[in-house]
């Protein structure tokens, strides 16, 4: 038996909340005592630079006892994966992101430390990559990655940041079909949608949504169905 | 020169208006009169199914007295392309209509027609493809297509639905910080953001901005700019 363990958050932020402060709780029960260190992979936030976004992450993570360095300081990136005592990967574009994790031969690499228990946490598209594919991210797909396969670290997709707001007047697809539109277009697949403030986390063998709004589950001619927070949802392993 | 003629239009529908109502007068404004017969290819809304959106399609086009034929009811859609009078291209998923246009061999095919004049019209997912790439879609990459590339009928990417809109209490990107991070990622082009409603026409060498809201022109390091309606905007060529 795997064990694995996991924590996938939906979001970096919850309403008006600071910065991942929602989600230190989370992290903190997460993460052992002993852990000090944690390997961070920011290439979701090219955007921002990769030093200001570790500044960024480091300032939350410190309170809880916790330092966070980049994988971008590392002249070796996948030696940095093999000694990490954990790993985070934060949000941004999943394409940029995955493009990245591609490009640095980091697929496997993290995929086997997982497989061995080192924990993983993501938020948004950090979330997004721990799932089978990335075809299930809301983001714009900006650069092109070799592969829509991801680091398949669950056995279905995951749609962060789910919503069913649809902006008054537009005339867009909603969230819910634009899931629907990949369930049919692969049959097989689980997709779970989960809201701002949620994670899903796997410990112990056993996979449950954390926070307090419920997640929803599409599969193909099936009738979504809604998951109760801290219920054992391990089916869908 | 080129003799190109392309409508593209944001959306099927402008705000609480019947589908392609608000686009009827520029279709048929962009379209001779002797032209009756348009080939349409729905790969894009594949979860509907072929036939209802042909349907569809028709109910609204026979009211400016033209009728179309979707390219599933032929054997061979090269030669339906080779020998249309005229194409539309409908919305739905872009990942999907790329993926099917690269499937059925159409790209270089439709390239063609559109370089010796063939009038080219698209909404939304249709008006995507017509860029360089699909990289500033708004659509989830439900399936993945040979490549990114698109029909680059255009020298710029397009954004359709473009909004300034930002669900309250959520916190996913804004459109324009998502397309700020595309030109971050690939300097040198300009994306056109396309409000819904609205149009980009070319036509007699010309391109403008038809409707009556502004678009916006997004490129890296530069400031964005307004684009105003019927005014020349060929330099984007």
């Amino acid at each position: 038996m795997s064990d694995k363990k996991l924590l996938l958050l939906s979001s970096s932020r919850e309403g008006q909340t600071d910065y991942l402060e929602h989600a230190l709780p989370l992290i903190d029960g997460f993460l052992d005592k002993s852990i000090k260190n944690v390997l961070f992979i920011p290439y979701a936030g090219f955007a921002m630079g990769y030093d200001k976004y570790e500044d960024k992450v480091n300032q939350p993570f410190q309170t809880i006892g916790k330092k966070v360095t980049s994988i971008h300081r590392f002249d070796d990136p996948v030696k940095a994966v093999e000694e990490a005592d954990a790993i985070a990967i934060g949000g941004g574009n999943t394409f940029h992101l995955l493009k990245e994790l591609y490009d640095n031969e980091l697929i496997d690499a993290i995929r086997k430390r997982v497989d061995q228990g080192m924990p993983y946490m993501g938020w948004s598209a950090g979330s997004n990559v721990a799932g089978l594919t990335i075809c299930t991210t809301n983001d714009m797909p900006i650069v092109e990655p070799r592969s829509f396969n991801a680091l398949a670290l669950v056995n279905f997709q995951i749609n962060p940041h789910y919503t069913d707001y649809q902006p008054p007047n537009h005339n867009g697809e909603t969230r819910a079909e634009r899931i629907f539109e990949y369930v049919r277009a692969n049959p097989h697949r689980y997709v779970v949608g989960t809201r701002e403030g949620t994670a899903l986390q796997l410990k112990d063998n056993k996979l449950t949504l954390v926070g307090n709004k419920p997640g929803l589950v599409f599969r193909d001619g099936e009738k979504t169905r809604p998951i109760q927070c801290n219920t054992d949802i391990s089916w869908l392993l």
